[in-house]
């Protein structure tokens, strides 16, 4: 079930900030007619941290409902500590997730051990496999090899989500991992990790260009290495579009799911550029600068 | 209302890990026995990172209901995005909080703009007083003294409360807050941050030795600083209770929370020590150091 | 000789870039006019990171001649390694320094038992007192209270002075030194740490305001503490100065060294605001800014 | 001359600390024979934190002495302000350097502008190419693309070195550089490097297998990726020796050259395996479990 390409699908807001059904389901739609092998609802992407219990289960539930079979929907269930992750993955799989995706307890400084126990404790709670998901840009608490060696072994996790930014690290997970298949969240290196042995590939751009990369996974999978390279180079210069944003005003987080989401709705594929809140938008000055940028890409 | 020591509560467990809710009475009993002017539940001391949501609810009702409006009860609203605040804050106005204390958005990287943002949207959907919580050791997100000017000057927020170290900082918070009452989480600098014009301490400690602070808290308002600093170089001692534990075991938030719940049990303050999944438990012989500890310091 | 304000006199520069031997020995002679204790050059204040060898030798020859005995000069000894500062330190005492001011190891990443080492190998290399020196934000290696412990136990240390920001770990660190005096380089509480029992400070603003930390320094001995804090609120105001320049075009190095020469320059106590290559200078309205700042404070 | 294997040579000491000329000859002399492009002595593997200047010129007249012109030398030039820099410079040319490698300035908190200001003040200095080195983990300064792409542009820097980590960030390196060639300091993906399109590779691991490398470097130069992808797996599994070490007992630095530096006296290279002060030794059951990786790999 985790391999291939997996998009973490943008949560699509109303311009009133209500999560969008429609455009939620189009972009699943889309995602599975340009080949996708699965969606992530509610990933980093998605906004996940930003959205109420609520609206998770209920986008997660508009994708199932649109993946209709075609694809498996993986749902993450980010938040702080394990009594919480395990209420959020008992309700994904309510939902109809076909597996969870989870980091280690954050905003506490767990240790290795913990973050191992953690684990355990939520694939005991819920039957759909459970993913661990290693950024540490955001929860500042690195998932390492070891852990990973061990709650492979154990059967604990029967995947690995990458977003670290650290090859040499991802190289030694994969060894670490034995069969258990491995994802990255690159956008930047995707036919790397692909090249190295990842089972997929998780990337946010992927929303902005379905195509692009799907076409960069099949390209490393026929050994055709220049293509993917070409494929990935030309994704280099679109990942561009989150850069647009003047960071004096709004944030990372902010200024990358605002280019993505802006870029969609310049392609049709959303109704909204709109972002959760707290997040600053981009300026219309700022749009034109992704428009330029997908124009250049002949993206639109 | 914010004002005084204002101990942030353990959250009692029973051995099998559910909510002890006469050892939380009792505690909330003992606190204000001792001369608490409020008693803030769910805090960080308070494991709120990893209750779940029918617990925090819970153990705040409990508390609401020991406290029996002799002292406020704070409610920490911890969680990552507006949306998600915004509902733990609902919650804890309907469960009876006072007031409700919150961090910056976190797992997202917001920009100061974004952060002041934030904090007025929780404002604004509750009616009861929100503090802002500064702990970047958690929340690797910082709040800078000019956020807290804006939203201190729009009366967004009504109270601050620092936990950052960083007493410099503390400082210019409190220039940048005009009347807007400030409290320090700090157990080891509590007799400077009021000699500096703190309207109060929240100090996690307070849970092993609740008439401790009280006594410094007092004498720093008497003017008697000699008593202040003695009393806060014994407390200094009592809070080597936090490095009993092996680190190589368990991490900073288990040696911390189960140091101090160790103590408490020993005390008999409470039932168990036990603390929340995932962290590790202190050895027989760590809580035996930690029982050293107290009785060097004549609170066993 | 490790006692009362030792300010860390800048370097300063002709509108060339060469050492102004004039203008230093200026510096140093109206901070002995103010009351300084001792002079400490070479420090961060001093630019010692930029310095060539030579000029940090000849800086200390000035400083030597310049206080001629009516009190001692603290020599900055700041390098990456134990042999490099070796001959740091030994070029310093034939240079006429009374003690040395060093930092542990950096660019590597050193275990503390390899910091303790260090500091022996130091202090045996030379038959002047050496000072440890703990500023974490420009070398990224804390010194702990439990190495401070050891080498004041040995006598390997004869003083320790305090750039860390973190007033709980100074307090730490006054416990573990015993009766080696620590002293505090914080410009925004040098009156709480003289409170809690430093020994002194070197504060990098007193090249400002000379008269300032002396009369706060004076004001805490005689137990005048609303003295104390007053004029160390009038000095926080007075180091807004730091905030002056656009950091947008110029690092916090920059911005704080070249608002000290400024404020200097204007005030007559130097010839030229200069600082070290490459440091970006303020530009001519960020000098009017901090002549703005200096005149509220009627130090202009 | 920046290309292929450059590795960045030990600097043996004997028993007593001193510098230990005949075996850095040999070194020297081997890494030429095994087909090393160029040799790169005091980087960080060499120690040059921790060498007195007088070591540094002494070990580079060796390695001169011993290349004899048969590939040239690269002279790291570690030092943390301009004017250092440029003296240590200064004399690497004297001693016969073909070329330097500097890092942005660090101790101090550089902008960029001022980052790409130093470079410039270099290369003026010197009548020899300047090559960029990037190793944040050392210097906390990171050496961002367009800093490089300004340097590059204008001549300042013949090259780049990227010891960061961060494979993202050297694709981006390689598109901001154009012509000017990139060298990557991984062992741990020296591959990808070279397939991304790495000028050269600077692998400390080289030290203790300089036939390896070399296979890795010529096999991805003639299209062999398995067997380029092989033989970086097989240097994987042998840089291992770097976490032999207890860590409760030295640090990073110490466990990873005193690994580097015992497998090469296992085999035979150098005549002792110390390191330079204050770094811990390992103990003899660690350099045990060096030979026992050594053996393993077929290199005893």
């Amino acid at each position: 079930m985790i391999h291939g390409v997996v998009p973490p699908v943008v949560t699509p807001l109303t311009a009133q900030g209500a999560l969008d059904e429609a455009s939620l389901a189009g972009v699943v739609d889309e995602q599975v007619a340009a080949g996708a092998s699965g969606v992530f609802v509610a990933g980093s992407t998605g906004e996940v941290a930003l959205l109420s219990d609520e609206v998770r289960v209920r986008a997660l539930q508009v994708a199932v409902s649109a993946a209709d079979g075609r694809v498996p929907v993986l749902a993450g269930v980010v938040d702080t500590g394990t009594a919480r992750v395990v209420r959020q993955a008992e309700r994904a799989e309510e939902a109809g997730a076909d597996a969870v995706v989870a980091t280690p307890p954050f905003y506490i400084a767990p240790h290795p051990a913990e973050i191992a126990r953690h684990f355990r404790v939520v694939a005991a709670a819920v039957s759909i496999p459970v993913v661990a998901y290693d950024i540490p840009s955001a929860t500042h608490v690195p998932l390492s090899a070891s852990v990973l060696r061990e709650l492979a072994g154990d059967g604990a996790i029967a995947g690995f989500k990458d977003s670290s930014g650290d090859i040499a690290g991802f190289r030694r997970a994969l060894g670490a991992l034995g069969d258990v298949p491995a994802l990255t969240g690159s956008e930047l290196f995707a036919d790397l990790a692909l090249e190295l042995g990842a089972a997929g590939i998780v990337p946010g751009l992927g929303n902005v260009d379905p195509q692009g990369y799907v076409r960069l996974s099949d390209a490393v999978a026929r050994g055709d290495l220049p293509a993917a390279r070409a494929e990935q180079e030309r994704l280099i210069r679109l990942f561009r579009i989150v850069e647009v944003a003047d960071r004096g005003r709004i944030g990372a987080t902010a200024a990358a799911l605002g280019s993505f989401k802006a870029a969609m709705w310049l392609r049709g594929a959303i109704d909204s550029p709109r972002t959760s809140e707290p997040l600053g938008a981009l300026l219309p000055s700022e749009i034109d600068a992704v428009g330029a940028i997908l124009e250049a890409e002949r993206l639109l």
